[in-house]
């Protein structure tokens, strides 16, 4: 029995037909169009996968999400889609994740325990407890970004400071660059020797390092992951954040400690997949 | 079937026995005699415990355990103890356990999801997950005295800067304070009408609730319970600390969240025997 992940993005959904094995057989992405709304973006997505032949649905959503009533409790980027209720949508079992707890369950396949960091416009994450997502007593878990590093520190667009995503996230990046730069942009003039450029991955590495040893000292994981497009910036992000992992004095949580930032994939697309045959099975 | 538990200070050690309803039938304290060693101590336990019928033994250590060896890896308090192998010393079933990670054991019974931060010297703290403590990877998990709250901010006695200790522990309070005095004379001269003392609470209540806030947009858990001496201070503490958590943005974690500062008990030493008694049954 194979199951259909669905990544819905503000602009973009990445659709993937994934086997239990964990495969993607297939993968599709359309236009998002959240103004149009949930019923009609449903009716797309049955368009672009007829034929597909999956017997589960696992759809990722950037938001809070209501488990059992498969349905989105707030979001961010798709206003006019909250209380649709996507579990009865698709005609087919289906099961209805945050967005960075998917790609968290699916970065981390296999492991007892895992904290996953998911690094783009906003800094979200996912917790793998005792082999199985841990999505909290309100189903928040996981909101690695708005731990504070510094209070009163950096203005966060939360509305407080000194949170890991005012630091780590595009807009802290950019504040700290002094210019609406990309991520990959400021990666490639690092790399090609701009000094500024590269002083700012330094100062976000390590603010990044200090929110891992926080997580790490709280919750001493297996692995470690980083995702997400600011994650591409790779050993410019990761190795001040070693830096700061390597300087902590509480050795043992450290010393056997995966800091793992795999090359980019449909996370999240692949996770509410992985989550809809894991439904199946129980 | 009862059991023994013994919760391990630098200078005097909790003893009591415990029923399976959790209910305390007896109890006691010893000095410690750190220098005498391990061996001399498990003697005196023995001989101050003769009659009591236990049939199981758990014991709190501050330091890191090693739960299969029932041995203690490296401790502040108790030089010279390091290796020495609890759990087949009493001739009965042991199990070894960190003195927070018992304490919290005991002090979140029954629930599913709780964080319990134990306010000290040190500041430590457990972590239920799913019903279950979580040791982490390593049996590390809970080491939140060193979360970083402000990156460069006050010294810690762990040798970085900014940890939750650095603001909420013993040695913290006293800077804010000026001067040598223990937790209980600060809260007894700001209740008096001291103001300079009301202001110290005020900021380590502040910072304890950015410490709290950040453990529950990670974490999420149903109840945060504050333990130790220094939650002796009460509401003192806890109302700075409840009005951060009132002015999160993010409201979903916070809502029905249980901010509990429960009555002083030997939590180490009841949390000790509960887990000896839960081995049992397993």
């Amino acid at each position: 029995m194979n199951a259909l992940g669905i990544d819905v993005g503000g602009t973009f959904a990445k659709l993937a037909l994934v086997n239990p094995k964990g495969r993607v057989l297939k993968s599709a992405q359309i236009p998002t169009e959240p103004r149009k709304g949930p019923a009609h973006f449903v009716k797309r997505v049955k368009a672009a996968t007829a034929g597909w032949g999956h017997r589960r649905v696992g759809i990722a959503l950037a938001g809070g999400v209501d488990h059992a009533q498969g349905s989105l409790l707030f979001v961010p980027n798709l206003p006019g889609w909250i209380g649709y209720r996507f579990k009865t949508a698709f005609g087919l079992p289906t099961v209805v994740e945050n967005d960075a707890n998917a790609a968290a369950w699916a970065a981390a396949r296999g492991r007892r325990s895992a904290i996953v960091i998911t690094l783009g416009t906003g800094v979200g994450g996912g917790i793998i407890c005792d082999g199985k997502l841990w999505r909290g007593a309100t189903g928040s878990a996981g909101e690695i970004g708005h731990m504070v590093i510094t209070v009163g520190g950096e203005p966060c667009g939360c509305g407080r400071f000194g949170c890991l995503e005012a630091y780590c996230g595009t807009a802290g990046i950019q504040r700290l660059a002094g210019r609406r730069v990309t991520p990959k942009e400021l990666a490639d003039a690092a790399r090609a020797g701009d000094a500024a450029a590269s002083d700012v991955w330094e100062s976000v590495g390590t603010k990044l390092g200090e929110g891992i040893a926080n997580l790490v000292l709280i919750y001493d994981p297996e692995a470690v992951y980083i995702l997400g497009g600011v994650a591409r910036a790779g050993e410019l992000l990761l190795a001040p954040a070693r830096r700061v992992l390597d300087a902590q004095p509480f050795r043992r949580p450290f010393k056997k400690l995966k800091l793992l930032a795999p090359a980019d994939r449909d996370w999240g697309a692949l996770g509410a997949a992985l989550l809809a045959l894991e439904g199946a099975r129980r």
